[in-house]
């Protein structure tokens, strides 16, 4: 069953906002088995909208349409269906009560304005006519057409429990069993990635990407088969061999993050971390806490920019800092083994370096970092050197620390 | 003079990487005065490729193609095009010179896989033959089309450095003279905004826009012409219209951020800032810390989980975390004035709250948060009750902690 994503909007084709509800919608679709024929992003023109949804109904199955239902006076999809499809509008008396209700709590815009949610072409029936972004769906020509609001949340809401429940009962036949996973690779480049891949004899039937998703390298895998007996076996043996060339290069699958890896494997271990950061200041704090429940592990942290805050916080001494420098191996392990003992965890994770644009010497240039762990055990400092810009530097020193951490953590294990 | 931008991608269309170059494409041609007719997104297919690029020759004067330029084995474009067009495969030389005289640089790809970069269709001409990744232009039925790399830095460079200045000399007389500007606004809601900019009589010439992105609205404003001077006026009197009813809700403009903008004030009024962040965990600082420079302004942060973190890095006393709790007023305003007094900065921005999921009660519910901010003057705390999920409340929050010191910035001002 081949499906097209249409996404309307001028705020898409000037590319003044990223489009991310096509490509939730397309990563939908396609894990629920369908072929995502094509996707089209347009501006709010009516002309435009209309060329568009009658060559997608001359050419696919179904029919995604995000965008342009809102109150605002750029909202034109529904004039567009409208008059391409033939459809004169009328209200829908469910959603028409439901916004007369709540006038008051809706804020004081105008009711004419608010009531033009309720005007949908005719045969449209309301998703969620409850509330007042319903989106609907509308069969024309035997195909069901579905248009959802451009706002992610509310489109994510939608797409998730209305649309594809109501798809899956129109292209039973047409589905493909698929399987697909994606390994995420850090610290392996893609070239190497492929050339390990190439030494598999897999099957032609096997779909291999790859991805440079920085700093990741992301390989997708994925298996296709009408019987869905082979896809699975097809899919499960060649992951194994996957895994068997990259090894723990591939830290997580799919929709893992290096940040929830390391959490999990630190609760597993019952073991708590504490941060120092200097040049990354709380990014890496800042993904930790990402996760539900960090408090359980992560004990907390200091952003030390000023050497006086790595002295009074840190207890890194100030004859160090003098004789070294703060991007120094000695200061690395002096801020990791402080932020331990002061906080009491059991790892102190530091990170020292210069991110640039400006600060670089000719002895430590834009780039050099030093990352290190103490534990109860033993202390480690790594010296790296990354090139990209202030973002990217920060961004790869980030994930190396997480990454150290995690590899520590699976030795630790075995 | 229209444009449509065509990107090629099995990671496209199954969703699993976001299509950032086409946004980025889009908003740089737009700004340069272009029209841009749409966007596609297709697979990794010859045949959809070749459909895709005949069609958008049908329709517009130019095409942006971007992806599958690549060496691995999934990279499709030279060969869909050369079928689509009928322009067989040749050898560019320079590329092949460049790729065989590096070859000890690249890796231990095969050598064959890595020449497959230099085989394009007939006609192409390199826009950056010393490079890996040339990308090509192609004059066909009179229209340009270009054809770029999808890893977005190499797409961004080559679109700005070569497709952007040969594009201008085709199409000088279907220019339009455009301005727009992209007013982002905090804490007001976006039926509010449209209220008060339809209280303006605005000229109908004027296109406006109004899109919520998560915790902002950004409202666009964009006037074109075919007379410059007529653009220019009109575009100066709406921006004035603009900003007379929306006032300091108005954060700032087009590619600005909350954390650039307070960066921008603290540096103008030579102070300095330092962070105690609970449930934020170390966001706030790491948006700051984003910024080039920030060590002139930001002296450090504590991410205090724990209690004992709060008492040892913030000398809140651990009564007064007994006796309120960590979310409250009181500890809140401790926090501030503990790591301003610490760091001897001349503002302390603290947080503290429940982002949830869990931890919220019936009293403090998740989303109770309370900031605080300390001078030398005075102290202020805020108690806020944020919606959504863990991410939204605490970006909402930091983005809210962030407003309150720029406002606290723009009143010492006055």
């Amino acid at each position: 069953m081949k499906i097209e994503i249409i996404a309307i909007g001028d705020e898409l084709t000037s590319g003044r906002i990223l489009n991310t509800t096509s490509s939730f919608a397309a990563r939908n679709l396609f894990e629920a088995g369908y072929e995502i024929y094509a996707m089209n992003t347009i501006g709010d023109t009516p002309s435009l909208i209309g060329e568009a949804l009658k060559r997608a109904l001359s050419r696919t199955d179904a029919i995604l349409v995000t965008g342009g239902l809102g109150t605002t006076d750029d909202d034109m999809t529904n004039e567009a269906v409208s008059k391409a499809l033939n459809r004169p509008t009328m209200p829908n008396l469910e959603i028409l009560s439901n916004i007369r209700a709540h006038l008051d709590e809706i804020t004081n815009e105008p009711v004419s304005q608010l009531e033009k949610l309720a005007w949908l072409p005719s045969g449209a029936e309301a998703l969620n006519p409850g509330s007042r972004m319903a989106g609907y769906q509308l069969i024309h020509e035997d195909k069901p057409i579905f248009f959802l609001p451009g706002i992610p949340s509310q489109m994510r809401q939608l797409l998730v429990e209305q649309v594809l429940p109501k798809l899956a009962t129109w292209g039973q036949d047409h589905r493909l069993a698929t399987y697909q996973r994606v390994f995420r690779i850090f610290n392996l480049p893609e070239t190497e990635v492929n050339r390990r891949i190439a030494t598999l004899d897999l099957n032609t039937d096997v779909h291999i990407g790859y991805y440079p998703v920085f700093p990741e390298v992301h390989l997708s895998l994925i298996v296709r088969d009408k019987k869905n007996n082979n896809a699975k076996r097809l899919f499960k043996s060649s992951c194994k061999a996957i895994n068997t060339v990259l090894g723990d290069s591939i830290y997580g699958h799919d929709r893992d993050s290096m940040e929830r890896i390391v959490g999990k494997l630190l609760r597993e271990n019952e073991l708590t971390i504490a941060l120092a950061e200097s040049c990354t200041g709380g990014l890496i704090c800042g993904k930790i806490t990402n996760s539900p429940g960090s408090s359980s592990y992560l004990l907390g942290g200091v952003v030390a920019y000023s050497n006086s805050l790595k002295t009074d916080y840190l207890d890194v001494p100030a004859t160090l800092l003098e004789s070294h420098g703060a991007v120094s191996r000695e200061v690395a392990e002096a801020m990791a083994v402080g932020v331990r003992l002061r906080t009491g965890s059991d790892i102190g994770l530091a990170v020292t370096g210069i991110a640039g644009p400006g600060g670089g010497t000719d002895e430590k240039p834009v780039g050099t970092i030093y990352i290190a762990i103490a534990t109860s055990e033993e202390n480690w400092v790594t010296k790296f050197h990354f090139e990209g810009d202030r973002a990217q530097i920060r961004e790869i020193t980030a994930q190396s620390g997480l990454d150290l951490i995690r590899k520590y953590l699976l030795q630790k294990v075995e």
